[in-house]
């Protein structure tokens, strides 16, 4: 918990508008709505699961990172006691699935990758299971791999796709405004162009990934998944099976951390089904962590040149990003990243010319996904590194370059974004306040002499999706209310909960606009049987998005139950309101009845009736031109600023943070709890991609598949994190919300890595920052200097 | 599977009108909604059900039929390993439930009947709890008891309840029209009189009583219960708790049979509650078969005594009832049978005069409950059986007797019951011709002298509520509609589902007003955190109510649908129409689209939106006024007749039904098969309560609580069933649907009695009418005859 001194801080720059002191439960910190069935460990996750006759499925994979299948021989496997299916394509429909359909479920005839499946096994257990998978035999025939992007892109290189000429599928992301090359060629401008490496970094939710398949003799599948969008998954899965999409009931189980990998459907959860609908039995399948470490999809590597140029007086005027993405043997949304990268090489500051061109590429590597920031912090990385770079080359102070080309409020990118509320030069201010900034290496040169070790601020901003994202023609969630005898308000809420925090907050915006106690909201938003459609969670729209529907369906609700208790108490429902469950006239103080009574009144007589209430929000805004990329995709955007103070042990390389000053606008906050909680994963999760996360490939192996040799950020490392929202309440958002769920995440790397070059004067272009690279920029400087 | 032949047959009575042959779904036989689950096993009944960490309760109960307790040890019981809880009514709230509170569900100071509740245990194993129930020592004094309800009403009998002066609750069933003593003492009638006694059955349900209870951290009870009327249940075990009713969430598992007894909240589910509450812990207690035979509640027994006067002309012109009811120890709602009683007697039949009196009295014997019928069965034993007795008297046909009296269209009962759809006299005609009747005794004189077995044919005829009943202030139910991307509608309906197919009418009745087939429709309707609010299935009321509520938001859900695919199809959309998924033009038949494709039309696309909708319907119908008792309290009523062929051996006693034919008028069938069924299901009822079932009650306790010795119908025993629907579809109905699942049983056993009098000519006024009573009544007459 937050100490009362930091409230005290809180409540002037959050809520301070007179408006929020009228607030019940906007702006409140209440506990995570799922909290107590999480804390006494009743919450069941998909491991906990457990169907009656459900048998467990596992799932043999490829030896080999680029082969021809010649046979495989299941014939033992079948014959263990205790198996009762073995898979391998033939026995499916081999229909292809993935955004490409690039993709089988079980290979038939080439394998791309270690992660490719061959095989699967439904057993009685999982030892059997396992056992199983050993007495299956595959032969293979090697091909001539290909691990590196650039070389996957060459004329000769072996070519995984055949229909992906050169290993480079047929999507598009081309953007260009004014002419870049022609501000690059003017004399009066400073240019700076560098090549940043992005690396192999995977989500390591703690729970794993898998499904459990239960196949009725209805011909319903009901499928418990990981998913984050369980109407899109619906259809893939019932797609991929060749069965219509109202046979598959998505069901969503607590889930163990999520981060982006649940937009795609997995070979895992065709898997399941496919023993399930062979089995007529509940077959579970869940990954071991050396199998979610190695064969789960990774965040985007990427290699991103970058050059930008400023006027003399620092003023942004071009900017050219080129991007490879090494996507692995098959395409998934991760590939999609390259939209984000571009919304913010055209949107972070304000800048009229800008090219951008992103090329995925398919490599025998393991395939990457989408992950939180969805491609954000890789280009936030390079673009605010580069900012510094430029800053330093000008002689600007850092915070005054930023500051001098923030966005502002009432801005257009040249993409087409709109931007309303923004609040990025207050972000900026207020973190090299909170931070102590007094100018370049000022920490470095208060550090002793005598000591090896040096300290170094750095910041970063960011720019992202603020109000949804129409990344889909659709950008909507339904709601449903209904309310019982008792004032008991049953939410179904189309928006699915992943761990985000959204639940609460849709929890919290119907309990204020219906004016009952959040203990009175029950919210059930993990069926597709029960719940309204929705496009999923992702871009941080779950409390923007979610939290307009469940607004407008509490309006709703509200006026019936006003009109109710207008007859009740002779009053016109105008001049009533209802506020800690109590319904009472805003004229006469007498006039006042409890509302679950009216509820009673409601359908305890004849004609009765009852409050039932649905709305569907759709953001107003517009899906980006497929050639084009213009398109105002976003209802609002939001900003801020972190700011970084490390200290760098020049002997060893080793990088400690020390402190971190994440100053965000991101509307009207909802629950200062969740919020800050989103924002504190947001750094740890970037602190570890920063300085220690990285899964070692070895000729497209993971070779590190394990907690023990990948390294996850612990509480030891985790730095001083102090947390400010400021701006102004957003208009469109629920209550003035805007969405905050990624922002934590994305700039925080840049700002270590400018923080280690203001404390000891390397410039890092590729992430983990670990102390071997930064011992090796030492002694480059070195020998640069005395060489 | 019933014959083509029969099927024919059917299609001749029922939806022959034109407007049928329109339906898609309606009227046709479909499989009943939930039977794959139930066929495969998967559906999971209390007895199934496992929560993580569950522990198993089991209770102690009186060893007296009345006693004060002086002392209950627990000690030993508490120490045993594995036990979690003991608890005893001073570990409660000691909070009084039921309908006239006058129960506690841990009694405190005395034991009214072996039933009582003394102490419970929570338990890792229900060997453990049993071993521990064994454990605990209990002191009594006995104090004197009474069985006989006339002996309990007479002053210095014992005292049950204080409050209870000559054990009778302060509930009041009497109603008077016209003046009947005045009739009876007129010169030109003929009177007949009458007394009629009903024993102690009980419901035998497959899935025996019990609760799982699960306590959470967030103060919430989520309770797994038998229940018919979960709203009510949330209520009252709320109350029962000292809880707000807001915290209790009630979960209905499958439901092995419940025929009225789910109406009532017992100690069971309140000592569940308890035990979770104490240990944190999910408990469940099911009764075992022996338990659940001796302490769940009874069929109402009763002393009927009933005088009846009619013309010589055979016009019916007075009647007077006086009932008295064993309620056990505890009032239940079975008590308020006595109003379906007070129905039937100033019901059935055109009739002006009515008395009619119901005294529920308290005795040490088991309580009883409500039960399929809810109290019809019984008085119309007794009117029907004397109808008869009055045909013979008056020398007149008892088929022309009743048709010259039957309730006819457009009646208005002396009790206000509006009677607009009627086929009374129709049923009459065509079971008498389906039987083969041709006069008293002809079926018996047609037996070969030789033979000791004689043939009888006996009719009953019966009146029952068939469009709701409003025995609460509310009638109503509640149903959200909501339809995903595929066109697959869910149905959140208020309505309970326990056995009776009012699931599948259901479905049926949406599948067929969105032009959609039957497998696009999934039901929910099984939790209230997720169903809108209904009073409770009771009084055949699931197919009528809940049918009108989902038509009604079907019909919404169908008008936005239309409204979308007239922007689609550029057609106004009165001239739109939607079957078999398509949506099409009236005029152009060029103009179709399939509605899935509509669907997603709507939501994929900027400014979206998706159908949801919702209707709460609530009968035109009034409550009884409680002094007068006169109120119209159903939308409709229904009747019908049942023939009876029976072989009575004169030798043995032993009553054998060869065949019934049961012909009734519920308006429009839905579906055939269900309709059948109930019919079948209320007829082989009453088959075990007119010749097997009896629970044996010595000293007020039960001594054959097994199956071995309480005898239940078995498939042997099983009559040839010919089922004819007739009757006009009623405009009230949905679809023209009226109830039907009580109707079944209330004829058979008076038409079995007047079958075995037109056998062999003995009169039997008691049920079950066994070997031994028949045997008895012939060697009277014999006697008399010779004596």
């Amino acid at each position: 918990m937050p100490s009362l001194a930091h409230e005290e801080e809180m409540s002037q720059e959050i809520g301070s508008d007179l408006e929020a002191q009228r607030f019940n439960v906007i702006g409140k910190r209440v506990p995570k709505y799922d909290s107590s069935e999480k804390v006494t460990g009743k919450a069941q996750y998909l491991i906990d699961l457990k169907l009656p006759g459900m048998l467990y499925g596992k799932i043999l994979r490829s030896r080999r990172p680029h082969a021809r299948i010649l046979k495989i021989d299941t014939e033992r496997a079948r014959k263990l006691e205790g198996v009762y299916a073995v898979i391998t394509a033939e026995d499916t429909p081999k229909i292809k699935f993935g955004f490409m359909k690039d993709n089988l479920p079980l290979k038939d005839s080439k394998v791309l990758s270690y992660q490719d499946e061959v095989a699967a096994v439904a057993a009685e257990t999982e030892e059997i299971a396992l056992k199983a998978l050993e007495l299956i035999e595959v032969e293979y025939e090697n091909l001539e791999p290909v691990f590196d992007p650039i070389e996957a892109m060459k004329e000769g290189a072996p070519n995984l796709h055949e229909e992906a000429k050169r290993n480079m599928p047929n999507v598009s992301f081309h953007f260009k405004a004014g002419d870049p090359d022609k501000m690059f060629s003017r004399a009066d401008v400073v240019t700076v162009e560098d090549t940043f490496r992005l690396h192999f970094m995977t989500h390591t939710a703690l729970g794993t990934m898998g499904a459990l398949a239960s196949y009725g003799a209805d011909g319903i599948l009901t499928i418990y998944a990981n998913t984050q969008a369980p109407f899109m998954y619906q259809r893939e899965l019932a797609d991929a099976l060749g069965i219509p999409g109202e046979r598959v009931r998505v069901i969503q189980p607590y889930i163990g951390g999520s981060f982006g990998r649940g937009m795609d459907l997995y070979s895992v959860d065709i898997i399941a089904s496919l023993l399930s609908m062979k089995t007529c039995r509940p077959v579970k399948i869940v990954l071991s962590r050396e199998e979610d470490l190695s064969c789960s999809p990774t965040r985007q590597p990427a290699i991103i040149q970058i050059k930008t140029a400023a006027t003399k007086e620092g003023k942004l005027v071009a900017r050219k990003v080129e991007v490879f993405l090494d996507i692995g043997a098959y395409l998934s949304w991760g590939a999609f990243d390259a939209r984000v990268m571009m919304a913010t090489s055209t949107g972070l500051y304000r800048i009229e010319n800008v090219q951008f061109d992103a090329y995925p590429v398919y490599t025998n590597n393991p395939s990457s996904g989408t992950m939180r920031g969805a491609g954000n912090p890789q280009i936030t990385f390079a673009i605010e590194s580069q900012m510094d770079i430029l800053a330093e080359k000008l002689g600007v102070d850092p915070i005054e370059l930023r500051v001098r080309n923030a966005n502002r409020p009432d801005d257009v990118t040249c993409q087409g974004m709109r931007i309303t509320t923004c609040a990025m030069e207050e972000t900026l201010k207020l973190a090299s306040k909170r931070i102590g900034w007094r100018g370049r290496r000022s920490e470095s040169l208060l550090s002793t002499d005598t000591s090896s070790k040096k300290r170094g601020i750095g910041f970063a901003t960011l720019f992202h999706v603020a109000g949804g994202a129409r990344v889909y023609r659709s950008d909507g969630c339904g709601t449903m209310i209904k309310i019982d005898d008792f004032g008991r308000v049953t939410v179904f809420t189309g928006m699915s909960e992943i761990g985000t925090g959204s639940d609460t907050a849709i929890v919290q915006v119907v309990a204020e606009e219906l004016g009952v106690p959040i203990s009175k909201v029950v919210l059930i938003n993990n069926d597709t049987a029960l719940k309204p459609w929705d496009v999923g969670i992702h871009a941080s729209r779950g409390t923007f998005i979610g939290g307009n529907a469940a607004l407008l369906a509490a309006r709703d609700a509200k006026n019936q139950l006003l009109r109710i208790a207008s007859r009740f108490l002779s009053e016109d429902e105008k001049n009533l309101d209802i506020k800690n469950g109590e319904i009472f006239s805003l004229l006469d103080p007498r006039k006042r009845v409890e509302y679950s009574k009216m509820l009673r009144q409601a359908h305890f007589r004849e004609k009765g009736t009852m409050i039932m209430a649905s709305a569907f929000y759709d953001p107003p805004t517009r899906m980006a031109d497929p050639e084009t990329y213009e398109g105002n995709i976003s209802a609002t955007y939001a900003f801020g600023t972190q700011a970084v103070l490390v200290e760098v042990d020049e002997e060893t390389g080793k990088v400690e943070v020390l402190k971190v000053v994440a100053v965000h606008d991101a509307g009207r906050i909802l629950n200062p709890n969740g919020a800050e909680g989103q924002i504190q994963g947001g750094i740890i999760m970037s602190l570890g991609y920063s300085l220690f996360e990285k899964l070692d490939l070895e000729e497209g192996m993971v070779v590190n598949p394990s907690f023990a040799d990948y390294k996850i950020v612990t509480s030891l490392e985790v730095p001083e994190i102090e947390i400010h929202f400021i701006g102004e309440p957003d208009p469109a958002g629920p209550f003035g919300a805007k969405g905050l769920g990624e922002h934590g995440c994305i700039p925080t790397p840049a700002a270590i890595a400018n923080a280690i070059y203001d404390a000891v004067g390397v410039r890092l272009f590729e992430l983990p920052m670990t102390p071997e690279k930064v011992l090796k920029a030492l002694r480059e400087r070195e020998n640069f200097a005395t060489g």
